[in-house]
C-alpha cells in the first residue's frame, strides 16, 4: 500500500530519500528558509517541510499556494521545533496541481460558509475531525452488534408501506412528471405508489423470526419542512430488533450500546477530539472530552413518563416554557427534554412508559391499559437520541391499536403475519446517527455532521 | 445478554434446569417419545428436544405445530443420536404463539414461492445462510477498509446531480402527484428536480482531498426495466476512492479486497457454506466451497481489452454468440465475459484499458488517445463484480471528455473544482454487494441475495 504521511509519522524515525504527496496548508518564509505545512488527509497533523530557498531557487516557493498539491523528495529528520518531532528537509519539490482563487484560506471560516462548499470542507481540520469520528462511530456500531451476535439486515429504502405514521414521506417515481398530466401509479415502475422509507423497523421485525437479532443501518427520509439545527431530510438510522427481549433488556442493551460508541471514539480519535475540544472550550466554555467521559462513567437516570410529568409540572421553570406542562398525556417538547437532562438530572435520562396515544401502534400496551412499554433516551444538548419499545406481540391488541390509530390494516398484512405464526416477545430501538455524531463532536448544527446535508431547498452536489 | 441456543451449543456441556425459547421446525413422535427440533435463529443448527409424552401429557405434543413458538424448561444432556452432541430433556413446555396455516412446512419450497413471502423466508435454512453470509460480507468490507485507513463516507442518496450517465434515475418529490396537474419542481421540497443516486463516486472523489482514502457503502438505484437474474432496482454498492493511487495500485487493492471478503466468509461461516454447498452439489453438481477456495488461492488473470477482443474474435465460439465480436470498439456482453472467465481462463479475469467511447467521462485517457485507464473484474457465473478506473485528474482532458459525451458541465461545477484546487492522481472502483453475495452463496437469482428485492412491478412489504 502507498505510504502516507501518517505512516511516516507513526514510524517516527529519521529516514533519507523519502517521497510524499500532499496539499499545502500554510507557508511562511523567513529569509532564505521557507516552511510549508503539508497534509495528505491521512492524519490531522501536518508535516513540516523545510525548503532552503537558495538551494532550490526562489521561484519554486513563490508558486506554492494554499491548496496546491505537491510531490516532495527529501530527508525526514528530527525537528528542532517544539510543534513536531519530525520534519522533512526538502531536496526537490514538484507542483502537481495549482490552486488559484482557492476559497479555503488559512483563517477561520464560518461553518455556514463551509457548508455552502461541502465538496471542499473535507479539507479543513474541523471536518476532517468530524468525518473521521463519524466513520469511527459507524464502525463501532457494526462491531458492537457483530460482537453481540446480530445479523446486519438491509431493509428496503423503497417501500409501498405507507402505514407507520412516522412522518411525511417522499414519493419515488420513474414517470416523466413534466410530460404527464394524468399520473397513474399503475403505469409506474413498480405498478403502485412507492415512498422512501422513514424506518426499517417493521421489516426488521420480520427478520428476527429467522435470525434472532438483527439491525439495520442505512439512510432514512422525512419530507418535513423543518428548518432546524436538529433535522435533516436525509439521515442515517440504526435500528436493532431482538427476539425474546423485554423492555428492560432493551434498555440495558441501548445504554451499553451508546456507551460503547462513545468509548470507541474516546479510545480511537484522541487527536480529533482534542482539536474539537479546544473549539468547544473557546466557543462555549465547556470541555467536550469531560462531557463524553462523564457520559460513559455514569449510570443513566431512568424515570417513567409519569414521573417526568410530575417533575416538569412542579418545577419553577414550567411557567417559562414555551409550552408549559399542563398535565398527564401531553407529548414532551425539546425544551422539556433539555430541562430534564441539562438542569434537573444533568446527565442522560431514560424515560419509559409513555401514554399510548402519543406513541406508535406497534408498542406493547402495559397492564394499566393507558401506557405502552416505550423508552426514549435523552441526551443533554441534543434531546432524543434513542427511541425504542417492547413490541406488541399479541395479535388482538395490535389489531386494536391499528384501529385506534385509523391505520389501514391492508398495508400491514405481511407484518401482522409475524403475530400469527409463532409470535414472541421482542423489542428494539432506533438511533439517529447524526444526533450521536452531534453529541460526540460538539457540532451545534446537525447539517455539519453529514457530508452533504439535505434540507428544504438544499440538494446541491 | 439473554442466552441463545447458539450460546448453549457452543458451551457444549450438560446443564440442568435451563430455559430456551424458539420455534418448532419439525416434530416426530415414536410411541411415548416426541422429538421436536427447536431453532431460535441464533444458529443454523436446531436443538433436539425430547418429550416423554407419558410424563407431560399427550395434549401438549399434539398442539405443537411447525412454526409455533415455545418456551421449554429442561435438562441439557449428551445425546445418544448421531446428529447432535447435546439434546434437551424437556421438563415443561409452553406454547407462546400458535402457527395455524403456516406456509413454510418441512419440505422443499421453491425459491420463487419463498420470494413471494420474503417476510417469512428468513425462517428457512437457505435464507438464514444467505443473510448470515451477507452480513459477514458487509462486516468484512468495513473491516478491510478500516484496517487500510479508509474513512467511511456517506454520500447522498438524494441528488440533483443528473450527469453521470450511469443509467435511468428515479425522481423523488414531495408534491402530491394525484392532485397537481402542473408540476413545477421550483415548488418542490428541494426547489429543484431531485433523483435517487446511481453512484456516490463523484461525491466520494471530493472527500479524498481532505481524507485521503474514503469508501461509500450504501443503497443505489436504477430505474431500468430489466427483468433479469442479475439486476435489481435497489441494490447496495461499495465505492472506495484513493488519493495518489494509479490504475495498478487500484487493481492490487481490488483483488486483495475481494479475496479478503471471500476468505472472511470461508473462515466465519463454515456451517452456512456447507449447507449451501450441499445445495449446489445436488442441483448443479459443483462444489461451492472449492470454487471459493480456488478463487482465493489463484492470481486473477489480467488482460487488456484489446487482448480480450483478440481472444473472443478468434475463438470457435464466436459464431455462436448472440452478439458475435466484430472488432475493436464494441462493448463486451455478458456472454463474452462468461466465455473468458468460465471457458477460456476458468478463473476471475481483470480487463483493463477499454475504449474511451464505451466508458464514463471521468476515466483517465491513456497516451494512445483512444483507451482509458479502466479495469473491470469479471467472475465466473456472475460477470462484472468490480468496475473501476484511474480518474482523469487533468482539467482540460476532463472538460474535453465531458464535451465529447454531451454532458452539461453546469451540473458538475463542484466536481470540476477538485481539479482546479490541488488536483492529484487518484483511483477508485465500485462493487455491487449483491453480485458478490450471489457468487459466494451460489444463489442463481440476485433477488434471493437481498432481504426485500425491488424490481419492475415488485415493491411489496
Amino acid at each position: 500500500m502507498i505510504k502516507t504521511i501518517n505512516d511516516l509519522l507513526l514510524d517516527s524515525r529519521e529516514k533519507n530519500d523519502i517521497e510524499i504527496c500532499g496539499w499545502v496548508k500554510t507557508k511562511r518564509a523567513s529569509r532564505n528558509i521557507c516552511f510549508i505545512m503539508i497534509n495528505d488527509g491521512s492524519t490531522l497533523n501536518d508535516l513540516q517541510c523545510v525548503i532552503n530557498v537558495d538551494e532550490l531557487g526562489t521561484n519554486i516557493s513563490d508558486s506554492i499556494n494554499t491548496g496546491a498539491s505537491v510531490k516532495i523528495n527529501g530527508n525526514l529528520i528530527n525537528s528542532k521545533g517544539n510543534e513536531q518531532n519530525l520534519e522533512l528537509k526538502v531536496k526537490s519539490i514538484d507542483i502537481i496541481g495549482g490552486s488559484i482563487n482557492y476559497p479555503i484560506q488559512p483563517k477561520n471560516h464560518s461553518l455556514e460558509f463551509l457548508r455552502d462548499i461541502s465538496h471542499l470542507r473535507f479539507r479543513t481540520r474541523t471536518f476532517y475531525s468530524v468525518f473521521k469520528i463519524r466513520s469511527t462511530i459507524s464502525y463501532a456500531i457494526h462491531k458492537f452488534f457483530r460482537d453481540n451476535n446480530f445479523i446486519y439486515l438491509n431493509t428496503p429504502i423503497l417501500t409501498s408501506n405507507d402505514a407507520e405514521g412516522a412522518g411525511e414521506m417522499f414519493t419515488v417515481t420513474s414517470i416523466d412528471l413534466l410530460n404527464n398530466k394524468n399520473i397513474d401509479f399503475k403505469d409506474d415502475f413498480f405498478g403502485q405508489k412507492v415512498n422512501l422509507t422513514v424506518s426499517g423497523q417493521l421489516e426488521a421485525e420480520t427478520g428476527i423470526f429467522g435470525l434472532n437479532r438483527v439491525y439495520t443501518f442505512g439512510p432514512t427520509f422525512r419530507a418535513e419542512n423543518s428548518n432546524t439545527t436538529r433535522h435533516l431530510a436525509e439521515f442515517w438510522m440504526v435500528e436493532p430488533e431482538m427476539a425474546f427481549f423485554d423492555l428492560e433488556a432493551d434498555i440495558v442493551l441501548a445504554e451499553n450500546f451508546v456507551k460503547y460508541i462513545i468509548t470507541s471514539v474516546l479510545d480511537q480519535c484522541k487527536p480529533e477530539l482534542e482539536f474539537l475540544n479546544a473549539l468547544c472550550v473557546k466557543k462555549d466554555n465547556y470541555s467536550l472530552i469531560d462531557k463524553l467521559t462523564n457520559t460513559v462513567n455514569e449510570k443513566f437516570e431512568q424515570i417513567s413518563y409519569t414521573e417526568a410529568i410530575n417533575i416538569l409540572s412542579n418545577c419553577k421553570k414550567n411557567s417559562e416554557f414555551r409550552y408549559p406542562v399542563t398535565g398527564w398525556g401531553i407529548d414532551l417538547q425539546t425544551e422539556h427534554e433539555r430541562y430534564l437532562t441539562e438542569s434537573y438530572f444533568k446527565k442522560p435520562v431514560i424515560i419509559t412508559d409513555y401514554p399510548k396515544d402519543i406513541k406508535a401502534f406497534y408498542m406493547r400496551l402495559n397492564d394499566d391499559n393507558k401506557t405502552v412499554a416505550a423508552m426514549d433516551i435523552l441526551f443533554p444538548g441534543i434531546g432524543e437520541v434513542i427511541g425504542g419499545s417492547q413490541r406488541e406481540e399479541r395479535l388482538d391488541y395490535l389489531m386494536n391499536a391499528i384501529k385506534e390509530k385509523s391505520i389501514n390494516p391492508d398495508y400491514l398484512k405481511w407484518y401482522l403475519e409475524t403475530r400469527q405464526f409463532g409470535t414472541i416477545i421482542h423489542s428494539g430501538f432506533g438511533m439517529g446517527l447524526e444526533r450521536i455524531v452531534q453529541f460526540i463532536t460538539g457540532m451545534d448544527n446537525i447539517r455539519d455532521t453529514i457530508p452533504f446535508p439535505r434540507f428544504p431547498n438544499h440538494c446541491e452536489f
